[in-house]
């Protein structure tokens, strides 16, 4: 059976005007490789109503689960919670099960829970949520589309909420060989070995290190055993 | 006027996998943001034709220019160039003036032009090359999309010598103020400035560093008196 599919869509204008680099991508990358859910897509957006909503659509209705990053907090730029229940013309407000968190959090911590912050309890009708063990606000789930925190420390507290709740296929493996030389002179017996091992994810990454001209020479796939073959194929292809 | 609009493409499998942090994205983000050129959208997609054909034609024609980076190498991996060529029903072949300049750079440097290396000659009919200072084999711009490399180095050479030939409009400007109280505080008043400030984007970027709850409040626009306004403003509110 295939894996299941993912896409993710990165809200932020603060990453397209070059300000901020992005680090969610390669976290929630790395995580769902282990888990067994093929990530095939990534949007970054800008903070746009109809920018965001379109996307959303798009992308719930391709692949199996997609996650979003950024724009669930109290201030005016915050407004992913409304377009996310906009993309599914679900009803939204302040709900009692997300203001009861934020209640006792703030009251915990000493601190108004006033409009601005109620705002962050604004979940769609038929949402579940999603713990937030840093700040308590909660991200949230409706449909295929996992609602996440933007900021990194809360985004990774999320995604480890809820991986385990998704069902993965095989983890994507892979196995790396350096070959120092240039990928014009490796690259017919590579194209031969891709065409042998077709269910496998061959990639060549180029370099070029100190004046050598090399090639990081990367394999794919689910199946362990086929792995080994290829690599060990590989190997003997290039050894020097 | 407004200013043109962007969109990039990212092609990598190494990416979506999380085996590499992509760094393209970043660099083509702050000069587009110099150049007075709005990135609106980035599209991270895999190794797979009909994947990159799909967002080439979808970015093509909603904004302004497309940036491609990845998959114009030597090896089977490399597809970018044909399914750009396919995006647009244009011819793709070996072209001579691209064949020329490797012909050149891989007869000084020695190396043979083998079949592989000749991949790197294939260029869409009606496409003009863009110039890669580091290794020779061109990039190119097709229609309103422009196909680079994936390496770091030779991304940001071709990004270099292609920028000059666009006409920009006003720089995107950015001022930014490090507020030590919780974004729930702010909330308020930012949305208020905001409002007045319409035709800025004014962003909040909470943090927490040592126990201190802040927020980086970013005002961004393409007027640097409005935007002076603005900061003047923002910061008498919250003088501590």
């Amino acid at each position: 059976m295939p894996n299941p599919t993912a896409a993710m869509i990165v809200i932020g204008d603060e990453i397209l005007s070059g300000r901020t680099r992005d680090a969610n991508m390669h976290h929630l990358a790395g995580e769902l490789a282990t888990a067994g859910i093929d990530l095939k897509e990534v949007r970054v957006v800008s903070d746009d109503p109809s920018a965001i909503t379109d996307a959303t659509r798009a992308l719930s209705e391709t692949y199996t689960h997609v996650f979003t990053s950024g724009g669930i907090g109290p201030t005016h730029d915050d407004i992913t919670a409304d377009c996310i229940a906009a993309a599914f013309n679900a009803h939204i407000d302040v709900r009692d099960d997300a203001r009861a968190i934020l209640e006792e959090y703030y009251q915990r911590t000493g601190t108004e829970l006033n409009e601005a912050r109620l705002r962050m309890a604004r979940i769609p009708d038929g949402a579940s949520l999603i713990d937030n063990p840093v700040s308590a606000a909660p991200g949230f789930k409706l449909e295929n589309v996992h609602v996440m925190a933007g900021v990194p420390t809360i985004f990774q507290a999320m995604v480890a909420s809820v991986l385990p709740t998704l069902t993965g296929g095989a983890p994507l493996l892979s196995q790396t060989l350096r070959i120092n030389r240039g990928e014009g002179d490796i690259a017919g017996p590579l194209a031969d070995l891709a065409s042998e091992f077709s269910d496998l994810s061959i990639g060549s990454y180029p370099f070029s290190q100190g004046g050598i001209f090399g090639a990081h020479i990367v394999i794919r796939g689910h199946d362990g055993a086929m792995l080994d073959a290829a690599m060990t194929k590989l190997s003997a292809m290039f050894s020097e």
